[in-house]
């Protein structure tokens, strides 16, 4: 396996800057808009041959040197018992969202070797189909937790927030079992042939640092401690996080993966040397063309300087509209920076 | 007239913390949904006599040390010529978005005399029914930019980043504009009588320091000269700014207004004695109960303790649903606290 991903999570040499997308198997592929014509994204996440082939095909098409699992971060929500649907052009929308902890009683433990057999084959058979490793993935606890409050996207979290605040209990009683679902579900797709791990904090930029440590930061831990001593790096991300960078360290993963908000030089610095630190190309420069998005590129090259544990990626999910040529250019570019003692 | 919110504005001892509200005007008082209940939003701000009361409303009922003229960040855009509505729920929508320089030369350069009489009216009103400093504002070039590219609120902005990034004569032409008309705009505010203006850049924290610093700051810079001189102290506001506070500190104002996702005290430091700092109540907290409101109240005052310029008040607008009895508790509170030399 070709393994530059992981030696950079755990920053050790690589020959070149590995690289590789947040929804790199997304609706800027044709191929995944065909897929997607008859099928809703659960529909494909629960057909493994589906669902695997997706996760291949940036692979071959990009030249990145990691697939990520096929899935949505509501997959493992669903079979806690909530209703939901992913509706098109807005994300996930709950049915009936938490208030209180009657609520919150009646989400089922997470059974995935029942449940979520389809992720083990995906997997299995992503393993199979590339030569690079499998990232799987899932919501942090404080991202699942916003969207079951908020009951869909929000763009301020002011429910989430007032939840929080003002029914402590119920807050605590829902991060208890998210974080415990977390932890089972990312243990689950190791288990399952997973090679490293990303949680996706992504909406956790919307608290002030205090709230962070009190009512996050503890069940963030709890979820990254069912994959600790499993030998998988776990990635840990999130936007809007300039304020929260040391705390997101210290509450877990190998990796930390910032936005573009925060150049990632001063990242690197307030990070220190003993996580790696993924990013932060804006999505947005990738719709600005090629020119631009390879002159992003090498600044964001530049500024990490060939820093042990770099891992190039996006500040956040690659956006609808985005060419894969010039995806795939800025894979190239990454991979011609010269590193000390590398190939190129 | 009662001033301590112009002393703490220009950074001058003061008798108690003053406190005003971000949309304090707005649909958490039974007062204003009657007044909305059978008209749109632009409405109610051309109707004089009915803006200035609901602007005059919060000083009487909360007891806040200044008032803010009511109006919306639209207003001045839609003088320009730009055909938008504000729906319900939704806010600003520009029926036909900003993408080409034909678009940007349709703009009408504002002629406030002319276009917004109603406005000279209102503030004339407002002045002489309250007791207390009037506030006038707008929102700053590039949170306009943001609504006129995007065609209305956004929640990742990369329409206006990728706009920013690949049609740059586009995006330096539209911000010429609209700082033009912002320094018109904020102008014509204090010569009807305006003694204080808020800029409201609330979405400039979806982009970087750096692009911060090449497509926006001269910008918004242009805008807040067009009130240079005018003895009145303009208030520079923004949410997720943590990694932007200083460039906006240079960018202009005589007052920093930051959200809740950084501590206030470390914003005092970071922008150091020459400004003043307002903020920063996560305005969630106003929707978890009094005594929640009020202990996070206390944490904000604690950590200012007394810096002389600080004016009390939300990370960002009142949200829908908090208790007016709630905002009233909260600025009792504020005038309570003990300021070095103060009367409490």
């Amino acid at each position: 396996m070709q393994d530059r991903f992981l030696r950079a999570c755990w920053r050790k040499p690589v020959d070149r800057t590995p690289a590789w997308y947040m929804r790199q198997a997304g609706r800027y592929l044709l191929e995944y808009r065909d897929a997607r014509a008859e099928r809703t994204v659960l529909e494909v996440a629960k057909t493994p041959k589906l669902a695997a082939e997706m996760a291949r095909l940036p692979v071959e098409k990009l030249g990145v040197d990691a697939a990520i699992v096929f899935a949505d971060i509501m997959i493992p929500i669903e079979a806690m018992g909530v209703s939901l649907e992913i509706r098109e052009g807005i994300g996930p929308v709950i049915h009936k969202p938490i208030q209180e902890t009657e609520d919150v009683a009646r989400l089922r433990a997470l059974d995935p070797e029942r449940s979520l057999a389809f992720l083990t084959e995906s997997i299995g058979l992503l393993r199979d189909s590339v030569d690079v490793p499998v990232i799987g993935f899932s919501g942090a606890p404080f991202t699942i937790a916003s969207y079951l409050v908020e009951g869909g996207p929000s763009r301020d979290f002011a429910k989430t927030r007032a939840l929080m605040f003002g029914k402590e209990k119920v807050w605590h009683r829902l991060m208890d079992v998210l974080s415990d679902m977390v932890a089972t579900y990312t243990r689950f797709q190791v288990r399952a042939g997973a090679h490293a791990i990303q949680l996706f904090d992504s909406w956790v930029g919307a608290i002030a640092p205090d709230d962070y440590a009190r009512y996050v930061a503890p069940y963030t831990r709890r979820a990254f401690a069912g994959t600790n001593g499993m030998g998988v790096p776990r990635i840990h991300f999130g936007t809007n996080t300039a304020s929260l960078l040391e705390a997101m360290r210290a509450a877990g993963g190998e990796v930390i993966g910032i936005d573009w908000r925060i150049p990632i030089d001063e990242a690197c610095r307030r990070l220190g040397d003993r996580v790696g630190v993924q990013g932060n190309l804006d999505p947005a420069a990738l719709l600005a063309g090629k020119d631009v998005a390879l002159a992003r590129t090498g600044d964001v090259l530049a500024r990490v300087g060939g820093r042990p544990g770099h891992i190039f990626n996006l500040g956040h999910g690659v956006l609808p509209g985005t060419a894969p040529e010039t995806l795939a250019a800025v894979t190239e570019a990454v991979h011609a920076y010269p590193l000390p003692g590398g190939l190129a």
